[in-house]
């Protein structure tokens, strides 16, 4: 078998841009007599890759006693991998350390749990909040990982596509920081972190970031006199300070998920693993979670991202919505700009829980979902189980999870939706070279999507950045999708020349790191056209004061906002509904009025051309998007700056997208609501020409897929 | 028109027990030349009452200036009512003093707010949070309300039903506590309160409770010398006495609630409205809220709740899901239990928001399911709107709120929706007086509703009276409907005597009022059986050690739970997910075995016959919903105890409830899931016959209404 390659946007294998199309397939749990059967019927299904977790947990029972196939067929990692190369299927390992699949301790094994308390990850009081949560770069874990790797390194080793096998990826660990996030926080474990000792990690981190103690002092507002002084931020700090040091803090935990990354990582490269390496972040929220891991490991990583819409009664949905669709479209945005083709690693194939039920025609509506944002390749979690090993699982004896095929081999509705599926995939083989129609920019700050564990939400600091990252979804981003625009994503820290007819919407908050202030001044000087709201931001990334962007657009003062009942027309839209953030005591030189708050008169929005040929819509104003009024608004500042919408919608309910590759287009109608919707379609074409796009009547909860000659 | 008269089971007009059919339409939105022409398309769709709101606001635009149908159509309460009245409509009137719909100032004068700040509430550090929210018992409050309610009481006063009028019911205020709990907490406005003076609100109720200041002192762990010295709980106490004082001063809250209503409703009296007065609850879980108003209000008062299922994005769902019918129950259920016909006075009839959209197919599944559950009125909120008076909106110019009849008059297939759901009621004028079929009976401990201001979660008392409360949700009752469990509920403080083949589930908490636990084991003596569930209460209402119910059935004691993976087996059913609370050192005397940790081989469920011929099964077990596992348990134990099903049916994603009366049954069904749910259905009578009741194809998210011949 060939290498599966990768670029930014696609897999390759043998060369060609090819979807990747995984399930997830226990050996540990799945009958041995039936791997072959179930492994053709994936392939039926257009699978081309299964992935394993190879638990550690099973093959270490006891400390330093190792089992494997001769013991008893659900532990032959080697005939499962001599199988699936029989069967002509990639494989996906991930030998952890953890595993989580509704395993008892994790996946991790119990003596390691039970009988080492010194490696687990401790609060902030110094206490351990989980038997099985441990802290990833304690020495002790180390040694211990190190000898569960020297065993199955070696297997994983001989089976990788180089060697002969199907192994085309080693995943490392599993949702990494889960273990801690949801379980107490972050891991303050004295000993792994080395606090107090000068040449421990927090003090050498420390020392890096500020390089002077006085430094770290003037920032923090301390007086230690060295930096293995430094304790780690206290709990109830509040205001600038308290959120530098966690911030701090938080860096410091991400530079600790990427050393032990690199400590995995090289394990693996030690045992001859020559695969490209790949992890999946736990949901959506964490994906940035990943960028120092990212640079740690260079090109021979790939990240992907966990997208479940259900996997319980408390979840946010039972089934997709529009709510789920825009943090996937985000998502696997993010995926694509840290240079990774997105992929969904796990991607509900069933459910740990049994109620509420993962219906089949909404797993196809997630999976078409997803796909419509771009997902490049999947893995279904899981594609079939079978029953726990003795004493293993943590939901009953019997891994069932309501998959496609059921645990005794039987073929449920839900393998229908994943055939109709591959189907779709294996009728268009040019979608993962095809690029998606795009009407604007959306600058993301990434770092605002990792600030939860540093700047608290209500804060005195407002919008925070985080604010700013929720506001981006639930504010511009949902009400362009409902207008029927389509954003491209791009990182603000990376900001890709202007490009006629695209302008950039920027969700600004009170900080805003000085360099990408300072990107967003270039690509204004350079003719560039943005959107920004609802705010100029006033600190850099370290909280210091800082007004570049503000400064470039000579931005005059804001007066205090009432706490009242305002008035706000923009657009030419009267009385929107929503928050004005900033009311301008007087235009810039040179700006024109865009939008007012009528009680006071104030400004609270306005354009300005810029030197050099750009120009800035500044609007003082947040919303979650609910009303008409606001695609109405929306559209008309985009348009403003030269947006020239591609696809018109006669239905804000049913979100389109468009994917084109030379003269193939293949449009996809997005109906997650619970009742028929119709929308008629008209698509304007690059040369300007606008082409219906018929009328459709879209069932509940479905996306149709829609070929456009 | 007959005054309409109301029992704790039904509404009755001239002595027939009718369903309230009502819908909010508001004359100062709806343009006055559409009035009657909309009243006649509600009556089509089966309305028999409307519901209004007359704004302060607009009726007081400047102090002291009152204006009426004479200065303009929209302000033409008289003309409303007497065109209400020609149209045979009974009317809800509700003049605030609050009002909300999306009305600057909340349908306060601006005038009121912006220039009396002194009457507005605040948080504990003193500080006004909300220019619009108001401390309830301020005396300068009071006295703008006099002269408001001076002027509008008399002419609702005039249009009574006992005056040949329309209204049949009058309103205080609109879903009290809500302008405090949503924006800042509290109130804490030291002048209303009476912080510091002898004669103040606080004191005096403090004193009401402990009597002696050294009473109070043991209970806070305080020196206060006197109780006027008694200051606010701080926001950031922890532990036995923080939850004691914080228990204190919710209570006193909830007291001035209800010296609030009682102030408006004597106002109402003062001034010659002798209709029945209610009020409508925030949401669900602040029905419990109400328990001092009605007390204080006597028979006089009827208390709904409104029922939204999604007013915007950051909703739990967009369309009604079992997790709002599970919610739904327990309100309709509550309403019940406090002694009032089971009304939603503000049921869906579109939203505030545009998007996500109220489908008129989910609507109608909404109302379905509060109907099948027991809801014997509604007020459809609105069943139209218009224009909003200038500057007086907050949502946009024009109050749309894609209602079944639109701004201009025209009919929407929400209104097909309403018409048909009127057409469901007409067709079974005996629902009012049916009767739900149920298996078991499960008390609800109304405080435990209600201890989220006092009790935090997480905290070292597990469970809280809040975990029990949610635990009561979505673990046993979901369980319950999704294994064709039907529960009636009953008031924990207020048990009916044992019944045979209904035993009793109880959810316990850390807490539990003595009186209740002594109630418990009169249940007990008296032959009742009951599931109990998780923990036995060690503590009291006011958190001192009471062991009453444990006492009883000799519980030994609890080894600790190990925080490690545990195998919990219990009816039967093995390694059920789960969570162990307790692992009994021995089964008390006389017990027997029910379930066990099979790591540790402790008990954790026994079965005890106690004196007087009860019985007990004691569970150390709680779950989250999620496993068929967890049906065959539940319904294993309460079969044990007499429990003798009605329903069978096939599908546990369909809940079915059966409503009876005489020889008349009528079956609903609700698949609220997003694809078509298949069930077979068979029924077991009274006299122990069991029925075939036909296999049925349930649409998504729609409830099938079905004659049992």
């Amino acid at each position: 078998m060939d290498p599966i390659r990768h670029t930014a946007t696609a897999y390759l294998i043998n060369g060609v841009p090819t979807y990747l199309n995984s399930g997830e397939f226990h050996y540990f749990r799945v009958p041995k007599a039936d791997w072959r059967r179930r492994m053709r019927l994936f392939k039926e299904a257009g699978g081309n890759v299964l992935a394993t977790y190879v638990p550690w947990l099973l093959h270490e029972p006891e400390e330093g006693q190792f089992v494997w196939g001769e013991t008893a067929d659900h532990l032959d990692l080697d005939g499962f991998l001599q199988a699936a190369l029989a069967e002509g299927l990639y494989v996906i390992a991930r030998p952890g350390p953890y595993q989580y699949s509704e395993l008892v301790y994790d996946g991790l094994p119990g003596w390691l749990c039970e009988n080492y308390p010194a490696l687990r990850a401790h609060n902030r009081q110094g206490k351990s909040f989980r038997t099985s949560s441990v802290s990833y770069v304690h020495p002790l874990f180390w040694e211990k990982v190190r000898r569960w790797f020297d065993r199955v390194c070696p297997i994983l080793a001989k089976h990788t596509v180089t060697n002969g096998g199907p192994i085309a990826f080693t995943q490392i660990d599993n949702e990494m920081g889960g273990v801690h996030e949801w379980h107490g926080g972050l891991d303050y474990n004295a000993e792994a972190m080395g606090f107090g000792r000068p040449d421990g990690r927090f003090p050498r981190w420390l020392h890096a970031r500020h390089r002077e103690i006085a430094v770290l002092n003037a920032h923090y507002g301390t007086r230690y006199t060295s930096f293995a002084e430094v304790e780690p931020p206290p709990a109830c700090g509040s205001g600038v300070t308290a959120i530098r040091r966690n911030q701090d803090y938080f860096h410091f935990y991400l530079g600790t998920i990427a050393e032990y990354a690199r400590f995995l990582a090289d394990q693996f490269r030690v045992h001859g693993i020559d695969t490209p390496i790949v992890h999946n972040s736990g949901n959506p929220g964490m994906n940035a979670y990943f960028l120092e891991t990212a640079a740690e490991l260079g090109e021979t990583f790939v990240l992907g991202s966990d997208h479940y819409y259900n996997l319980g009664q408390n979840w946010s949905q039972n089934h997709p919505t529009p709510q789920y669709a825009a943090q996937s479209l985000i998502s696997l945005e993010e995926l694509r700009l840290m240079g990774f083709p997105p992929t969904v690693f796990e991607l509900p194939g069933g459910s740990c829980s049994n109620w509420p039920p993962i219906l089949p025609s909404d797993a196809l509506a997630c999976y078409l979902t997803n796909l419509a944002f771009g997902m490049r390749g999947h893995n279904y979690y899981i594609f079939t189980g079978g029953p726990n090993p003795p004493g293993a699982g943590t939901t009953s004896d019997l891994y069932d999870y309501d998959a496609g095929i059921g645990p005794a081999g039987e073929i449920r509705p839900l393998y229908a939706a994943q055939k109709e599926f591959g189907q779709i995939l294996a009728a268009h083989p040019w979608l993962p070279t095809a690029f998606r129609q795009c009407d604007f920019r959306l600058a993301l700050d990434l770092e605002y999507s990792r600030t939860d564990h540093y700047w608290p939400a209500g804060g005195d600091l407002n919008p925070s950045p985080k604010h700013a990252w929720d506001l981006l979804r639930v504010g511009p981003l949902t009400t362009a999708l409902c207008a029927g625009l389509s954003p491209e994503m791009v990182r603000l820290d990376a900001l890709p020349p202007p490009t006629e007819a695209m302008p950039l919407l920027v969700i600004a908050a009170a900080s805003m790191a000085a360099g990408k202030q300072q990107a967003l001044v270039q690509f204004l000087k350079a003719g560039g056209k943005a959107l920004i709201l609802p705010v100029l931001p006033w600190l850099d990334e370290a909280l210091r004061p800082c007004t570049i962007l503000a400064d470039f657009l000579r931005a005059p003062p804001t007066v205090p906002v009432p706490k009242s009942y305002l008035r706000p027309t923009v657009g030419g839209v009267v009385n929107i509904r929503g928050e004005v953030t900033a009311l301008w005591e007087k235009l810039p030189p040179g700006a024109e009025p865009g939008g007012v708050e009528e009680h006071s008169g104030r400004p609270i929005a306005w354009s300005l051309k810029t030197a050099g040929g750009g120009e800035v819509v500044m609007l003082s104003f947040k919303w979650v998007h609910s009303m008409r009024e606001h695609e109405r608004m929306l559209k008309a500042l985009l348009m403003r700056l030269g947006c020239r919408p591609v696809i018109q919608g006669s239905n804000p309910n049913v979100w389109a997208t468009l994917w084109t590759a030379g003269d193939k287009r293949l449009l996809f109608l997005l109906n997650l609501f619970t009742d028929r919707q119709e929308t008629k379609v008209r698509l304007t074409l690059a040369d300007g020409r606008t082409i219906p796009a018929g009328s459709h009547a879209v069932a509940p909860v479905t996306v149709s897929v829609v070929e456009i000659p």
